[in-house]
């Protein structure tokens, strides 16, 4: 049994496509803005991505039948860009899982030859995010600049824990290839899926492509996120009247 | 040391068998059901699997002699329909252990030339079961029409986590196999043992095999749980009489 | 790096030797027996096993130097029976490293022809033991007479959890290479170290074998133990007079 | 994917080398001395360690791009003595890796023809200690003496549960290689990172290298530490003032 299996659902030829990797993570940010554009660019699928790292189970569908936990690779072009997107179901399950599944993913990066690849990811600050921000992190600091440009923000040791999974160690690896890498954040609560911090990063990621994407489905989703939210600070202050600072925090719900 | 060590204990020739995995998982649902099928029909042991992915212990017997933890192939021949029965004490302990198992329990479908497994299990919902029924999920929608017509249920994303383990991995994996496979799963508590949720599914899989299975051992046990969930109801009450709607769960017992 | 270093440390040869395992475990029932055997008898150091599936530490002795943690082997001849001490600082701390290390436990057995295994452990029960009790299990159904010749008992699907670690496996996987094994359990509270279950286990074991080993220094412990047993409860029934029956539990002080 | 790489940044040829090991551990004790010195001495960066059994993550640099968890190896050369230095951001994150890496550390100390080696911790002992004491282990009795005469002091069987990993192992594994090691251990309360424990231990180094480091940057961290201490004891004095032992100790507060 292999430690990853890499199937090609279809062979496609791209021009040095720019690589967006949106797996699970902090409030689903990077997972939100990944899979909303392969829906909105009608991106094509390539790959189907499966290891014995990932969790030991299927995920059942729509219609009542079941698929194995996978990571998958979609592709789209057009005339300015072609894209490569990197979306999941999972992050490793076992820590060394981790580096194998990101060493399969820059191999893929390669093969096509990537030269730039951007990991999406959001930045739990543990309380209710109310300027929406988007921070990044680079493996080459000429990018700095450029990102700044876009409205990326980037300060002295954050995150402080440093970028954990797939988002960290693709850009970590990735210098060590010669590929430019950019982690873009957006700041969330980290409890509750955040489609909000999602449209931040994917306003400035649609900046930094040179593309258009709608984002009418992300904004509905974000409105629902904000109703659901207000409901979670009323029950809270209704039951605990005496602790004023509460509206604040969300507590930990997830 | 083998990642998997497979013991034949006798061999015999079987014409398309149909696969029935029954390992220990929620409320012991689908492991009830096969080894209440393998005594009623006396199904024959042809094979033991063992594996350093078990935990490391053995079972000790009603005489006093222990065995190694291991999973088990029974056989059993009929005019309409032959079957293989895996049961067993343990699933893997390890992550990897999960795909690992699945693949030699393929690699057993395969050499005796199985065209359908139908792997067993219970859904929790974490109350009580009112209206005994049986959820099912498959690798090929082609299935689902013969499925419903044994009362299977289908519905919209459930379970919604997921299969976990060995009886969702063999779906996934023998899709790749083209062997078709169904799961069955019994609603239960997910608190205890649950004879009744087995009564039901194995009423269900003895009308998609076609044959005869006595019942009355499983009722007997269903009934004597019944005695023990009504108990654990009156100490609630007891306990509890303020909380009113106590009555209808079990809180966690196990 | 090999999974399992096995370092002679003197070439000794033996008449059938019996096997005898005492690795840390419930109540460090084995470990005494055998630490104290090897004292009285000044069995003599002929092997020590290193693994990296053993906890990642030194331990420091008396005169500031320091070893890695390993498991060893003892051998004692006499004219009647000669001896394998099998003892350690810890079991393995992964799980397939116990499978592991079984294995490589077994190979030095067959290597000095070994016929019979003694593994020796603690049974916990949760509460102060009254009457010392030896438990037994084997790997074949014939040694259980002779056992309970030496007053070791048997009984029905007890230990009910199993067997775990080197202490069953032994058993389980010598019975594939056709050694006859047998686990003496010493009834134990499982919260303290028990010489007093030692020094049953260790009766037993000396009639089984034929030779007569001092108890002074396993005595003496067991008195120092029943005086911190007896403050335990001292202690206990001061600080919660309202509990009429905690003077009958220990609670989980280890 | 191996398990260990190790990418040489500079060539260089040392004169037997002293290796002195500060990877994090209890107080940061280790690291902070072996930093101090890197800085200090203004060592030079030769090798760079990676690993996918350090944890799956990249830290953020000030600047905003990131790098690899990774261990490095420093050199120093003077008239008297040359250095290596091992320094780094994580142990293993799995039970095997400290094994393999501490392999890997032993080769490249054979490579230089290291004769001794200084591994660098803390020793928690649960309150605030009141007198610095560096406390020493070797893997060679014929060290002792040397130690005490700089100061380092030896008890009986402490640190009562062993040396817990790199630091430890290197210990135990190099004594196979034929290598002089002696681990210094900084008394530390265990809850803080402790500059006043690094300057102790940092002491007895440079007196046991035949070397003067400037002690300033630590003194300072030292002072500033010891505010952050008063301020906590003050805080738990007006938050307990019933516990009137409670100065003397600090409290998890990690």
């Amino acid at each position: 049994m292999k430690d990853i299996e890499v199937v090609t659902i279809k062979d496609i030829s791209l021009k040095n496509p720019v690589m967006i990797e949106g797996l699970p993570g902090v409030g689903h940010v990077g997972k939100l803005v990944a899979e909303h554009m392969i829906e909105e660019l009608e991106a094509e699928k390539i790959m189907e991505i499966y290891s014995p790292h990932f969790p030991p189970q299927v995920l059942v569908m729509n219609d009542g039948t079941v698929r194995l936990v996978q990571n998958e690779v979609y592709a789209w072009k057009s005339e300015n860009v072609d894209l490569l997107l990197l979306v999941g179901d999972y992050q490793s399950a076992t820590n060394m899982g981790h580096y194998m599944l990101t060493e399969a993913f820059l191999d893929i990066a390669q093969k096509f030859d990537v030269k730039r690849i951007y990991t999406l990811g959001g930045y739990g600050i543990g309380q209710l995010v109310e300027v929406q921000t988007v921070l990044g992190a680079v493996n080459d600091a000429n990018l700095i600049e450029e990102m700044n440009g876009y409205g990326v923000e980037f300060k002295e040791n954050e995150p402080g824990g440093g970028i954990v999974g797939v988002s960290g160690l693709l850009l970590g690896m990735a210098k060590r290839r010669d590929i430019e890498a950019v982690c873009l954040m957006g700041l969330t609560s980290g409890y509750l899926v955040d489609p909000k911090s999602a449209q931040a990063v994917l306003k400035v990621l649609c900046q930094a492509l040179g593309i258009k994407v709608d984002m009418l489905a992300l904004e509905e989703r974000a409105k629902e996120m904000e109703k659901i939210v207000a409901k979670i600070q009323e029950m809270e202050t209704v039951k605990m009247p005496q602790d004023a600072g509460m509206e604040e925090g969300l507590g930990y719900i997830r």
